[in-house]
């Protein structure tokens, strides 16, 4: 028998806290029946928002070309529907059941480029695009690509995606974390940056990277041009590259905000230096196809060979799977004005985006109304970050713990408080230890997925149970 | 801009020759015009071997289950088709749209778990199931947990499948080649492995485990029971966990050969302490999905926490895809005798097999037959390492040279003709080296996928190719 000292340190040291032991319990809970509702993970069709008709027509004509030889089946398609997927099965006639090259299909990863270049009035190149499993291994790519010595480490956001800091830890890198500032809606602020870049280098840490997530994950928020350009501008001063995680690049809600990309910005200032590695997914946006697991990776400002390692990175594992590289290929080439497919496509796409910006207010507003809570109303993406107070514990001395300590005694706090929300109501979140948070406050990541029927009973309900929960603790 | 001099020295490392530089040139051939046969992987789809019909049209249906809801579209479906899409439907509401549990959905990990047991007559449970993107992740999920330490190391085949010593190489562990028998029909041997075991430790290596591919890749060989006993003795008694590569189990066409996977062998040995990884795919055997890239690891003789751990890497890129996911289920759940599509899914699947056999058969007899090559027929698997012999150069005295200059010599050689193969033929095979062979040997790996109409054209043609190339360099 294998134990657990003969596995990877550096496993049993990784933490993805989206998926941790509050997880496991919901689901042990759901096993024996109690209704949970799942707020811990960007998973919208679980929690009922369908998928775009277009994307699902066209993926099973490809899975099933014989479907087009029965004229009877495929005359309530829609006409574009039909010819893209024969066009689809022509410049790709292997369809879902092989192998691709290790990059991805051509004509998909072109489309990708000419995507980019339309979204943001750049030249793009095929030859950069590589289609990936999700975004997740897009990312986790780059690592593995950057992190050269044990000493080596990556600027993350705190908070974080704990993707990050779970595979720095996996890949044996270090994570150099830098504050978000929860005053100013979580942007960035440069002296921020300089001092984590100046305290990892004192302690014999070489940054090589800087990962930002814009719109934000955990935090909801998005990112002004401004702020973009300072960050390309320190990445550009000290030498690092640029990890730009724009999954939720089509979820912004907030009025006056809008999403500018690392990709156009970094173009706008004449950057050709600076390594820009920006992902991509089908399981955000309006999609939300996140069990086809698609998505990209972009690279720019890297020459031909280092593409060629990136490509052989993927090549040991083949290649990502195809309805995923399909569906990626939709997201950036959905229907057109004038194809038939495109007024119902508009409408789902419209109504889901509204219904999330809708859900987004409800949810903000109502939490932050919560006596002991605070948050802002979310920019974009598909989370609240959201602060709670906690009486202090009587009889614990803060002041006498050293910062570990300390560290450890918050993030038990935080996570009993998110476990026994789940117990007593079924509500799922994650809590905010797993993200990263300033030592004194506490935090929990909620999603406002849930169906607008629901988002305000779950408001309510959490408001309840954190009077209950803080008066008990007072008592 | 990024260097080469900035990238991980383990990546740079890497190789993984099945999709290296001859494959790269060879797609800039066809770029170019030229006619490739690709016979340098088992990508049977893009060698015109058709997907099984039951597989497609369920997938369809459950990735589109709107069209459930049209009779005039299902009624030619065969019955059973339709219900079990259904079922699926009914158990996984959320279809291919969303994430599901790390470790794969649970009903099919159920019936992952069912399969084994009666293939093997052994008890087998959904707990020690992972279902993973293809039989690569798991084998990479293996040696990221297992490799603790930079002296850890894998014992592998040589010649091996180079998923294996470039995941090694990309995760810093120590890949400890033993030699396959050539003599024997690539068995192992004991002696082989215990000479290899003591040569490591000798060295400094740690060996914490044993890669055996069966039926053999690049070999063909299908290990006897015999065999397999006294690997799974060699394991225990020193110590090592076995990852058994059994993703070509139902290809075996040898009289008198038949698949015994290491799970029945060890329960029939009564060992119930030796770890037990083993991998499937839906990419082998006869369905060839190798697009969707569905696969399971299943573990034995390991403690709870140890599978926690697992999950726990699993989750860190959230699960595997869903479509492969369902592609395992049905995999490991064909259409039963009495069901509507039974009978064309055994017409499907003996036809595929049947020919894959006469494959074998034509391609192993007819390279055997051209002076300079020899092979045996492949009993199992889509591959045959082909051994040939070149005149010596003249002006090279081989034993002038260290280990190491020989080695890099004869790599060169065995590239270089498999290089003109390519840029003369259009057959697109890999050099031996990239497998691993004896020294003073010289192998390719071809595989008998092309279609028959193909196949005695590919074998003249690669006869005629190596009676000109020997007798140039003999001039």
């Amino acid at each position: 028998m294998i134990s657990m000292t003969q596995l990877s340190d550096k496993l049993l040291r990784a933490d993805y806290a989206v998926r941790g032991p509050i997880v496991l319990r919901a689901q042990d809970l759901e096993a024996e029946g109690k209704k949970i509702i799942y707020c811990n993970i960007g998973n919208p069709q679980a929690l009922k928002q369908p998928p775009l008709t277009f994307m699902r027509q066209l993926l099973c004509l490809v899975e099933y070309p014989a479907l087009l030889d029965r004229p009877e089946v495929i005359a309530p398609f829609p006409g574009d529907i039909v010819d893209r997927a024969r066009f689809v099965l022509q410049r790709h006639p292997h369809g879902t059941g092989a192998y691709t090259q290790s990059a991805g299909i051509p004509f998909i990863r072109q489309a990708v480029a000419d995507f980019i270049a339309r979204r943001d009035d750049v030249p793009a190149s095929a030859a950069q695009v590589i289609l990936t499993d999700g975004a997740s291994k897009g990312a986790q790519a780059v690592l593995t690509a950057l992190l050269k010595d044990p000493g080596d480490g990556f600027m993350i956001p705190i908070p974080q995606y704990p993707l990050y800091s779970a595979s720095l830890t996996l890949y044996g890198g270090q994570a150099i974390g830098y504050f978000l500032d929860e005053q100013s809606q979580w942007q960035l602020r440069e002296e921020t940056l300089t001092e984590s870049f100046e305290a990892a280098k004192r302690a014999g840490i070489n940054p090589v990277g800087i990962v930002v997530i814009n719109p934000g994950n955990p935090t909801g928020a998005v990112l002004s041009q401004q702020n973009v350009e300072m960050i390309i501008g320190f990445a550009r001063r000290n030498e690092l590259a640029i990890i730009a995680d724009e999954v939720y690049q089509e979820n912004v809600y907030a009025a006056g905000r809008s999403f500018h990309s690392f990709a156009k910005v970094m173009q706008a200032l004449g950057d050709t230096e600076t390594p820009l590695f920006s992902l991509h997914s089908v399981s955000k946006g309006f999609l939300g196809e996140c069990g086809h697991r698609g998505g990209y990776l972009e690279i720019r400002n890297t020459p031909e060979e280092v593409l060629g390692e990136f490509i052989k990175l993927q090549s040991i594992a083949l290649c990502a799977n195809v309805s995923g590289q399909l569906a990626t290929y939709l997201m950036v080439t959905p229907p057109q004005p004038g194809d038939e497919s495109h007024e119902l496509y508009v409408r789902e796409r419209d109504g889901i985006l509204s219904d999330l910006k809708q859900k987004a207010e409800i949810l903000g507003d109502g939490l932050d109304k919560v006596p002991g809570m605070s948050v802002d109303v979310p920019q974009g993406a598909m989370y609240a970050f959201v602060r709670f107070e906690l009486p202090q514990d009587q009889g614990v001395d803060l002041d006498a713990m050293s910062p570990e300590q300390r560290e450890a005694y918050e993030a038990e706090r935080n996570a009993q408080y998110c476990m026994t929300l789940l117990e007593e109501t079924g509500i799922c979140v994650v809590p905010g230890s797993g993200f990263g948070q300033r030592p004194g406050t506490l935090h929990f990541r909620t999603t406002f997925l849930p169906p607008r029927s629901e988002i305000e009973e779950l408001v309510a309900s959490l408001g309840q149970f954190h009077r209950r929960y803080t008066q008990a603790m007072g008592t």
